[in-house]
């Protein structure tokens, strides 16, 4: 990720607040820990014909993937953590629309890589909850009642 | 219409690359001399849930109308003539996407106050034609063609 002109960083964060989204998902996937990936991405999204402007975001930023999806858009998607961490520190003063989910997401990536315990997972799960009310998602289902209902369950010692 | 800060102007144009838009349409007006008005502007959309960063940037240009409308998107939309030139200066070093959009603004802009013959007139719809192009619009009716035949028939001595 390199170091960003400051009306870079500014342009990025109207971009991001304007078309953008800055989400955590939580994923099934019973090869982790906790029988689910935290999955944080920052996506930034055009019609096909923007796709200039999204290959221009990428050089400047220096990390992510563009790709075109069938209905037309294309999506530009930073999803490591150390990029992730590095863009939002640099975008940050620049946000007006999207602090808050900028700042749950830095939250969530600084405990993700450090949890041992059930109990600290399932407070970054809960942490990750509160997007719901920041993105007005209806259709997150992965929330914290039923992660900590099938950690219950389930048999794996953690 | 104010002085924006280096990175204010950054930000508002990675805003309208992502999200917004920069137009000129001409409408049918009889009032007017040429029986059509040409009505360029420029537009920030969100959804309800973000008309705060509408009204935030209202506040850093200081000019122009929100509006909700009743499919819950709320519109900021600036037709002033000063402000759209002053603003565009402004924002111009920084526009990625509409940096094109926004050079044929400014010269229908310049050009749209002093137009005294039919000929300098259809010369400028010439012009918004070539937006159809930029903006990728399929509707834009009121073109050249019609308006220049239209202009044919009228009475009107202009």
């Amino acid at each position: 990720m390199n170091v960003l002109a400051e009306t870079d960083a500014a342009y990025i964060a109207g971009f991001l607040d304007g078309d953008g989204s800055i989400n955590v998902r939580l994923k099934p996937n019973k090869a982790y820990r906790f029988d689910f990936q935290i999955a944080p991405n920052i996506v930034f999204y055009q019609s096909k014909k923007g796709l200039s402007v999204l290959n221009r975001l990428m050089e400047i930023i220096g990390g992510g993937k563009i790709r075109l999806r069938n209905d037309g858009i294309a999506e530009y998607t930073i999803g490591d953590t150390d990029t992730m961490i590095n863009l939002i520190n640099q975008i940050m003063p620049y946000l007006i629309l999207k602090k808050d989910q900028a700042s749950l997401l830095m939250a969530v990536l600084k405990r993700k890589e450090n949890l041992t315990t059930k109990k600290e997972f399932l407070k970054v799960v809960k942490l990750i909850d509160s997007y719901k009310q920041l993105n007005y998602s209806k259709r997150r289902k992965n929330d914290f009642n039923l992660v900590s209902a099938q950690l219950e369950q389930s048999k794996k010692e953690v």
